[in-house]
């Protein structure tokens, strides 16, 4: 029980992280049977932000950011910072400094259940950071924890080397070997959801197109004219 | 207790629609005596979003949305779908290919209870959608539900046929048999806000244009000068 | 227990209010030892909005705005009006005649913990709220409170005549009393933070800049290489 | 809009509300459908409390219990008060000088979204009452409601002489015209899940009696041995 | 801003402190013309608990119980620690140990914000907690805070000396200096409540009792008899 | 991504369960270095319950306890049930037939974040279950999941065959190959707490038991006399 950072885990390959990162956060948890969200509480700070890259995953105290500094030293470019603490935290864990040193070091994300602040000045660097709250509440740096352990947030576990897609629909983890299959799946995912949506453009019900009329009728949903019943 | 798709309810007419969309959500919930809002959740994905339109209700399973593909089938242009579940769920009902077939078909907005997804593709289509959450979380098509039958959002009921009003203060709905009424009322109340706004601007306080004095005088409100004693 | 209205009170000068406003919320919460923020409930109604003000402070009751009306009587221009109310409430307390009507005395921002509404318009007056909710429902005008009385929100009071400042990290009070030497502190905080912005920024890490090494062996952290074990 | 009061309303027969009261809230909301619910946040002040009657339907502004004073006079013995608000109140409504009001009156049962006080002393008068909060804060009597109007909780339409179920796993409304229907579905129900729980008892698996395995495998769902792979 | 320990306030005499006991919080918090709750999240460990004592207040940073062991030292028989943190914490920063000494040292109660561990121990014996949550989390003993300087809960500021009143219903903090005059009313206002439960109890309305029959008029509360139309 | 059950994963064993049941929750997640416990948010149905168990894992569709039965199927005598599902659900995913199953099976317990129902006979059979919820909605069974697949919930991982020991603290989850060392730190954890216990009854301080003096002069914590001057 002793604090740990593990040095130098194994990323996914930077081309899947790419393509993963052009498929989108919806079109990943698709392909990977609807797993691996971190929940719907993590928002980006500004709308429109969008991210993916390798996973460096930080265990912090709570009210304690000590470990991101421990944190950053252990990144490498193209990596995303995956934070969480020991027990809830709103507390304001990054400000502008921190966000600063991470972009010094080709970070390229950021997603902490924790608070952020300086948040005007980080919206300004456009660095992306998704999270649980915003608070101008400092922190200490006086606890340990651990940097690159498996950690888990909302249900999904978070390994470094993980890739980590973020956009407006929220963060997504694709675990790392399963990052390649699933960015094919995606690619393909992506190209026949092109072809449906000009389907229904042009007017095509969803319920014929994916043929769930006869579902309807085994569910026995019944048709009936409006009556003048239910007026008020 | 079978699952029920009422068709062809009456709606509302547009041009009373288009009269309370003019007036606005605070001003609508005012004249109806402070009634109708669906709660204080329902949040645009864009700021400055605005509508109105018929409601076409909408009841879906939890994690399912089926009902909603069956609802499209059911929709006018001009109406608005408004959907909730059987029980809470912050899943993704909808996306961008739902948004694609909606407009298709006319549709001009979605209040929903539940999740959305694809949120920068449908803010890209500027397509009004009002929700109480934002995720990613797929969900499957196995449920049956109902369209058109009443429903309930935060203590208002809706019917199919109900103008719902919606922007960046909410959403409200007007019972379809008060619409006109309630259209009428608005406007008044839009001009008369007009002319108050001028006196306000002007200096005047509340507290003499509304005649409020005599009311603090009967409350027992009491005025006295600053102390040095509640400084710290 | 009569309901009070206190005239006069004093309020921190403004140079030093121009000083805090300009270092912002975050450094203003350092220097005060990292206190005095009225929690992480309170938003911006527009992204990027700042001010800061001297507090006229209101109490109203749930569902009641009187007492705003007469807390703008007692307003100067440069105060922030700060309200809340004795049991919680989420009703649009504020619309765009009350914001009218501040605007036309002065006052520079509002922050309470009750929702706001006729949201369009006041940020398109570019009027500065923060507020815990956002919601058209309206209220009444019938129950006594008090105006200029010391109240609390989330931990921390908040006297007449404080200084409140607000930006996209939330919202501090500092005691009138306190506001000349934080406001000196915060101004020599922010040069020391442009400096270690730029040693930040040219690569060095944090644990070396801040000297934090010996503490991490102090606590025991212990580097160790990945192995594969982790793996999934 | 004015304030209404709704004076003898018909009630559900109280043979049929003795049966209900029987099958219980989990038993009757099943055989409306898995509807009727009013949401899972409305708890009993006791653990083990259990109550059925015709509803009294009361909307109230916040912070106000003018209208339960109202509403008492319009119980007849075996009613159940069902407590709104406009707006969400956490206050104590209802203390224990309006229970023994509604005592007094025959009433044998409180469901609010409000708060409730005195909650020492209504557990000792075994009074039954179901609420989202206990608070001990106090409300004024100012502003007008409605008596006997229908209401909406959590989804769920509720109109007076409608019968209330509640018991520890929360309440559920079932609409008057439908509730003989109901009681008698929820007594068939109740028989025949007594039979399963004895097949259950004696080790049969739900799998089995329920006959879901054509419908696992119809899934895809897959059974493997375990491995040392998942070990830490 | 270091951190402080003020020894030795003044307390509210013991006498009075008992008489508040036997009037309960909804009682007091009345007279105080319905100020002092400590909001209505805090929540006694058992059901039944009540205590009230002279307030040694405490304030903790985020997962670190360190001052409550520093305050203990600084309590006198009679008193109760009222315990919250520089920012929110769910953490148990009370267990079994903790509850054993202050018992040693004459405390008659705890309330706290944050969260209480060993309930089942601590239900044992008997000792009365208020707190926010219930979490085995534990704490850290490493910042330092402040004892016995005001803090504010949930829009209640609490001084040390302060009488602290704790039952069902909630906690309501009365100022030392109020706290003799408090008492009188309370217990004048739970001799008139005496009799108005006679009255209640014979059937007389409150509508009656209290004459509001002329507030409803005035409200414009009309009366009108059931129709079908409301039949679903 | 297709749904699996692990059968027969390796079980904890039994003499370790039982040790790491007597030490509880609050010690055993203190021995684990303050890890492993599955948040603060699931509550036991009835007050002092308290288990033990090895996992049988379950993860379930929203709305859908399908897999609930498929595990039970894979359950052995001193196993306990732990829940989780794709999306939060509130439902009552398990009621009193289901616990009559899982009793015929040996199983000691439930864990799930979702709701339950049939809850004043789940008490009478002194069955004990931790949930995150209770309501009586009603689940379907149509959507498939898996069991036996590691989970997490709330930050904690959760793999079959671990221990899972739960009481009125909460819930914690020790992995299985820490489970004997666990057990041997817990118990002396344990013993070494009665001996402080003893110390502490004496009147003896923490602050000199812990010898916490010398941390409170290097914090700089100043002791002052109280003047008069916090008074109100």
């Amino acid at each position: 029980v002793t604090s740990r950072v593990v040095v130098g885990p194994p990323r996914a390959p930077a081309d899947v992280v790419k393509t993963l990162y052009e498929c989108g956060v919806a079109t990943v948890h698709e392909v990977l049977g609807r797993r691996g969200l971190l929940g719907d509480q993590l928002r980006p700070l500004r709308p429109g932000a969008r991210t993916a890259g390798t996973a460096v995953t930080v265990l912090c105290a709570p009210g304690d950011n000590l470990m991101i500094h421990v944190a950053i030293e252990q990144t490498r470019p193209g990596d995303v910072l995956v934070i969480t603490t020991t027990s809830p935290s709103r507390d304001g864990y990054i400000g502008g400094l921190l966000v600063t040193s991470m972009v010094a070091h080709g970070v390229v994300g950021v997603v902490t259940t924790t608070g952020v602040r300086d948040v005007a000045e980080i919206r300004k660097m456009e660095f992306p950071i998704w999270s649980r709250h915003i608070s101008a509440q400092g922190t200490v740096k006086a606890t340990a924890g651990a940097v690159n352990l498996p950690i888990a947030i909302a249900g999904t576990s978070v390994a470094p080397g993980d890739v980590v897609v973020a956009d407006d629909d929220g963060v997504v983890c694709v675990p790392r070997k399963q990052a390649q299959s699933a960015a094919a799946a995606a690619v393909a995912r992506t190209e026949k959801e092109a072809e449906v949506r000009e389907i229904l453009r042009s007017g095509t019900l969803g319920l014929d197109h994916y043929g769930m009329r006869p579902l309807l009728e085994r569910l026995g949903v019944a048709y009936e004219p409006a009556s003048d019943e239910g007026d008020r």
